[in-house]
């Protein structure tokens, strides 16, 4: 590729946690910012939450003239290895783990989010006003929050916080697989308004190049809309388009296809999981497989009808049926996901799930349970459980006022 | 529901076909009729290829007042039981095994096509002449027929040869789980030109009642067309109309969604097995669930593109996305169907297909393995190979030029 792109400068990368599924993330936009020096700046930084950690003898890692703990930033850049939440994968040299989030972020063109859903706000505040006024964001944080007055977008919350723009990246994935470059797809979803040089053109966007406002759907009952000016990439950067996505993410073992839906993939990543739950369920209950084939397709059609009722103007309903982030990973997630398999755990040791939840999950929350809680306090406020038979079906079972066996004739239509 | 309906006179029903899938489609069409006498005669005539069976003595159904071997249809019409073809499924009494396809078919409204493919034609020629000239079909034959040349929808076949319309039906079912009243789902795809009386107006159908031409798009590359003259339902019967279809078919245990478009759920039942050897095949290397899901997810595209390609004035893509045919069909047969299975024990114990098909199929070829060399037959006379990519690939690893090691190279894009 070399260096002889025509812009005078070029995008700099940085990742904004290093948990599991950040650090397989930094690796692989780390490996493509190597290979695309002619529009990515080679080296990408990684904010690392430092903390200390024990290196022990027999690990390859152990080093005798350094004694007792050692920080965490230090040993991911002497080892180029996460030894704490991502070990035996080795990570590109010009990954740079970092331990100030300040530094880490500050003359970046493009924040990588990959951090817990509970620490993002706080993050963002932390270095909003310290980042390039003009860059633009990507959230790897799966799900959205939901609550009975609306539907918040991670991608949104990070946008508004920061004054940036910030698409999604979700998809059939699990951190260690990709990590150990199994083959994987995934979704990236970036829909700017039309304001950067050569920034593809969403037929829905407004096709002015002077634009510099974009507005936040935050989706609630009150119909509140929160707008955030936005400036655009200064045009000595090459522009932050699909094509460029592509190219910081796509690697041979991870496909990615990008899109322009930010709602339908955040969304697909949270209602998936409460499909998952019964699909666990009637699988537990030894319906065979055309029985969950059923109720995976009732789930994906109501992920779609979700979609369109809530998010109808943004919303590309293909999202849900052909893209990783949508079919894929409800296939995924349904197969033998957390969820999937605590369900299916339930009906065939005839335990409510929070049993499950307790003996198995250390008393950690599944996420389906907490969605189709949020989903149905939301659908509820809205006079709209019927319209979502399964979704309030597996609710109800999760209140104990319905019983699985009930599901077929529940959703019959 | 009782007979005060506003018709003279009441649709009767026939199926032709009496093996295992053909005697569960039966039992449901045989317990609507009993509970629709509205607009359906009660009795349900289903044609039987006579045979001598023999009871043993140790069988319920063993009568020792019978001597000797006994015709299949008088055991069926005394025990209510296909003891050779759907043993220990209670049939309903209305049900009437018959052993005159003439005899069976003269007088009926609705035929309902159930038989193995390759007496599809011998079949159809057997009654031409002899059925009511406005009867309606509906084939229960899963997958087309393709070669070099073109792709027939058996529908099409049966239409064309009796001067009939038919609609189709396919979906995520095996007829013995479907006979234990086990929860499924299916497609069933109907779409007349609009001339029966209450007929549903697809948008694509001309409006006009006076219609009586009904042009069969044989699809090929001679571009062949091939028309049909239809009679119109009389008056003094209730219409052959979706509502209609729906209350033959959707029991409690069998759900059932009637869209119009019968290519998308015909050619939807021969693809999803081409992609069900993929999947096996990803399976057997133990590439994990993202991996396999990525090749579905890739797999399900092809389909849409391969119906829009050749069927693209009359498909709609949702078929294949969102009906029990599409999606649903090829989650079922990408997680334990037998082209799955054989795909992934190849790999395993690292023997071709056709070793397993030897060794475990008592010879017989998978439906997957046929398609897949018909597909790429096709697809290669259209110089298409390459839209094509995981199709192609499977015909190529079928043939040995080819590695499953090689399908995400192979595909990516």
């Amino acid at each position: 590729m070399g260096s002889l792109g025509p812009y005078q400068r070029k995008l700099k990368v940085a990742v904004v946690g290093s948990g599991n599924w950040g650090t397989a993330i930094a690796k692989i936009v780390a490996e493509n910012a190597a290979a695309n020096t002619d529009i990515f700046e080679e080296k990408v930084e990684m904010w690392v939450f430092e903390e200390n950690v024990e290196i022990a003898k027999d690990s390859p890692h152990y080093d005798p003239a350094l004694e007792g703990p050692q920080k965490l930033t230090d040993v991911i850049n002497r080892t180029h290895e996460n030894v704490k939440y991502l070990p035996g994968i080795r990570l590109p040299a010009n990954l740079h783990a970092n331990p100030s989030i300040e530094d880490a972020v500050k003359d970046s063109t493009l924040l990588i989010f990959n951090l817990p859903h509970q620490f993002i706000l706080k993050t963002c505040e932390q270095i909003k006003g310290k980042i390039l006024p003009y860059a633009r964001g990507i959230s790897c944080i799966k799900g959205v929050d939901v609550n009975e007055e609306g539907i918040s977008l991670f991608s949104e919350t990070i946008g508004k916080t920061l004054g940036i723009y910030c698409g999604a990246l979700s998809g059939a994935n699990i951190a260690n697989e990709v990590a150990q470059e199994k083959w994987s797809e995934t979704s990236i979803a970036y829909d700017p308004p039309h304001m950067d040089s050569k920034a593809p053109t969403p037929q829905r966007s407004p096709t002015s190049s002077q634009v510099d406002l974009v507005q936040f759907q935050h989706r609630d009952t009150s119909g509140e809309i929160s707008k955030v000016k936005l400036q655009a990439l200064p045009s000595d950067y090459p522009p932050i388009n699909h094509d460029a996505l592509k190219r910081l993410f796509h690697r041979p073992y991870f496909h990615v296809r990008v899109v322009n839906d930010v709602a339908g993939v955040s969304i697909s990543g949270a209602l998936k999981n409460v499909v998952a739950l019964a699909a666990g369920w009637v699988d537990g209950m030894g319906w065979g497989d055309n029985a969950k084939a059923a109720v995976m397709r009732v789930g994906l059609m109501e992920m779609v009808r979700f979609g369109d009722k809530f998010f109808g103007a943004t919303i590309d309903q293909r999202t849900f049926t052909e893209e990783s982030a949508g079919v894929a990973d409800l296939i995924t997630s349904c197969s033998g996901g957390r969820n999937y398999r605590s369900a299916k755990h339930s009906v065939e040791r005839n335990l409510p799930i929070e049993e499950i939840e307790k003996t198995e999950l250390n008393g950690q929350k599944l996420q389906g349970t907490l969605t189709a809680v949020e989903v149905n306090s939301f659908l509820k406020k809205q006079g709209m459980e019927d319209q979502f038979p399964l979704f309030t079906a597996v609710y109800r079972i999760l209140q104990g006022t319905m019983q699985v066996a009930e599901i077929p004739s529940y959703i019959e239509r």
